[in-house]
């Protein structure tokens, strides 16, 4: 049993929103509210900034039905950011503004990248001899976070992107006569999980249902292998549905379309579909229908993953349940039971395990013709879409909450980051 | 009343689906059942294709189960087609396959261009004294028929457009500081109606929240007054949502982005958010995120309004009550009460009326900044997206039904359309 340590608590989120994030932080206010050592429960508004800035806010002043209301709410209530603290001063400041208010327990939500930050906060701490404990959130629709089984946010995607693609088809069918070709260009960076996640569309038993492409950044795009590949799914079906991950790579490992940046995490994706859809009208000769789900992707509550839901929300408690134990700079991962049904329960990683690693989509859950999934990823992701979760519709369109956001009093002077 | 004409119905259906066609199927057969004079109810496979080539299906064969499913089923079951009966011989040919298996009722769902397929059957029966019924029952995301107060298919289209970007926008929300422009593409050809509707994503007595900016058909697009729109939300707001309706013109007429076709029906559109997208980056130098929902705005089922899929089933029942009164070379329309709260019945229009005839949004409704909506667009709008349709999902994914498609035997040689 860790010392006994009271002070106050901390929450910051970092990187893209999930529809699942702002259930990570309700579990984590929520079970803050059941240790009597923890006495406040504060949150950072827009990650780092807020911790830069002293920009906290007094979730404990938030109703039971807004903490609640989070659960289905998309983006980040607190807001996020896409910065990370590097210079030392930044690092210095950000625990300078922990100091103030006597946090103790700083809990960040994020992707594998950003626990650096988190990572860094602690290594200071722990060099002023000032203590603190810091537990890392997953979150993520892209899947790619390394150790974890599977990262909160991505059964939400998934079942976004199942859904779509099987709803898109249906129109598909009832509209052609093996003549139309869908594509659907999906996001998941330089990895293939939300691109292979549309395959969760798919009846039981039925390996012929739609889609019948997925081009995943796992396997080299050949664009003549590409119009081979539509041309012998338009001898055999009315239609054909093609499923693309935003972050294509041809056989020398440069993307196939990328809007800005580099090969590098700068890159901005976007418009492979439309490079797919010129090599079927120019060598395949067929009619061509292009969606680019964008943002919505990891937007969409309005279908969330009650499964994935759950997860966020009990990752949340697991974080602090950790940290009251004693344990800090590690994250909470997901670990899934052996057994013929599917458990999940929560485990702690080293920061140094996360950081800087990618988890690709295995190959051998790929099958042989590079376009489309065996039953190792349909046993891996189907229970990952399960379940719904009941949004509120007000006056018809779904209804989100706003916090409060009582602010906390600032006791340090500004700060120029 | 009219005289009492027994004998068999049809069903076919043309055009591009919308999420409620099927409601409309349900409709015409459940009401088809409630009257003693309809013996056999068939459904045309793939429309026309389905007629000339004596294709039909027994309706009356398929399970309630199914019947009801079709409620919350996208697509259209029967198959749909994009043909019209243009030569005479096969007019001549529909009306023998009619005749045949003793149609004396045929209901047609389409849009106003393919009424003109049901006027011509109904005008060769009248010359060739087959008594023949006939009525059309509308359909179409976009909006655009004439006399109907509006379309079935449209309030599912708005309440999808309104709840996806109601969720981008809380997701940019969350992710933005001042710098991020979220464009989003959607369907309607040449009107804005699809368009306007994601301004109902907006929260009563909000005018501030997203969508900023909407881009209409029916207002000529100017890019410099676009970059300077997005300047003037920029300074105001934190993020800046775009949302550009397919058919944009510029002051010539001329369409901004067009894939394949000329300013006729034919035009292939897609692109324009792309279009838009160069237009912020060279010009205001801001971040940009495209979606484009492509077909999903027709198809996606779980986001159903339910108002818009009872007036489907009530129009489908209304055709065929119209049709034992004695009616016939008629649509059936959507009739508006007068009073506060939202009141709907089905009324009846020649089809002399419909065909080749196209609503646009009336100018008066559009704000004179012409990139929003006011009041009149909002009472109009908002009743068509009310309640929810419970689709039932399966492993994860909505579950939809299928025809179990009994076929009718042929009694007529083959024809080569």
């Amino acid at each position: 049993m860790a010392a006994e340590l009271a002070g106050n608590c901390l929450i910051g989120q970092s990187g893209a929103p999930t529809t699942v994030v702002n259930a990570s932080v309700a579990g984590i206010v929520t079970e803050a509210l059941n240790h009597e050592v923890i006495e406040e429960v504060y949150g950072s508004l827009n990650g780092v900034h807020g911790l830069l800035n002293e920009d906290l806010v007094d979730l404990a002043a938030e109703s039971q039905q807004t903490i609640r209301g989070l659960r289905s709410t998309p983006g980040a209530a607190l807001g996020s950011c896409r910065t990370k603290l590097k210079k030392p001063q930044d690092v210095e400041r950000a625990l300078e503004v922990l100091k103030a208010h006597n946090i103790r327990y700083y809990f960040h939500i994020g992707d594998a990248d950003s626990q650096d930050t988190a990572a860094k906060i602690a290594e200071l701490a722990k060099a002023q001899a000032y203590e603190l404990r810091v537990i890392g959130i997953p979150k993520g629709i892209d899947n790619d976070l390394p150790v974890t089984d599977h990262c909160p946010g991505y059964g939400s995607a998934a079942k976004y992107i199942a859904t779509t693609v099987r709803e898109l088809a249906v129109d598909a069918e009832a509209t052609s006569q093996n003549d139309i070709v869908t594509i659907v260009e999906v996001m998941g960076r330089n990895t293939g999980w939300l691109a292979a996640a549309a395959t969760l569309s798919k009846r039981r038993d039925h390996p012929n249902d739609p889609p019948h492409l997925v081009y995943l950044p796992e396997v080299a795009f050949d664009a003549a292998k590409f119009a081979d590949d539509v041309r012998r799914i338009l001898k055999r079906e009315k239609h054909c549905v093609v499923v693309v991950g935003e972050g294509l790579v041809d056989k020398d490992g440069n993307y196939i379309a990328v809007e800005s940046g580099d090969a590098g995490s700068a890159a901005q994706f976007g418009g492979v579909g439309d490079h797919l859809r010129e090599v079927v009208e120019t060598q395949v000769g067929a009619k061509v229908r292009v969606a680019r789900l964008g943002v919505a992707q990891r937007a969409a509550a309005h279908l969330t993953s009650k499964t994935d839901s759950d997860e966020a929300f009990l990752a949340g408690q697991a974080a602090v349940k950790a940290a009251i134990n004693g344990e800090s700079e590690k994250m909470v991962t997901l670990l899934r039971g052996d057994g013929d049904h599917y458990t999940c329960e929560t485990g702690l990683a080293g920061f140094a395990d996360i950081i800087g690693n990618v988890k690709k989509l295995p190959r051998e859950w790929i099958n042989e013709d590079g376009v489309s999934m065996n039953f190792q990823f349909y046993r891996y992701a189907t229970p990952l879409i399960q379940g719904e979760v009941t949004v509120p519709f007000d006056n018809g369109v779904p209804s989100f909450v706003r916090l409060h956001g009582e602010m906390v009093d600032k006791s340090l002077p500004g700060y120029e980051a």
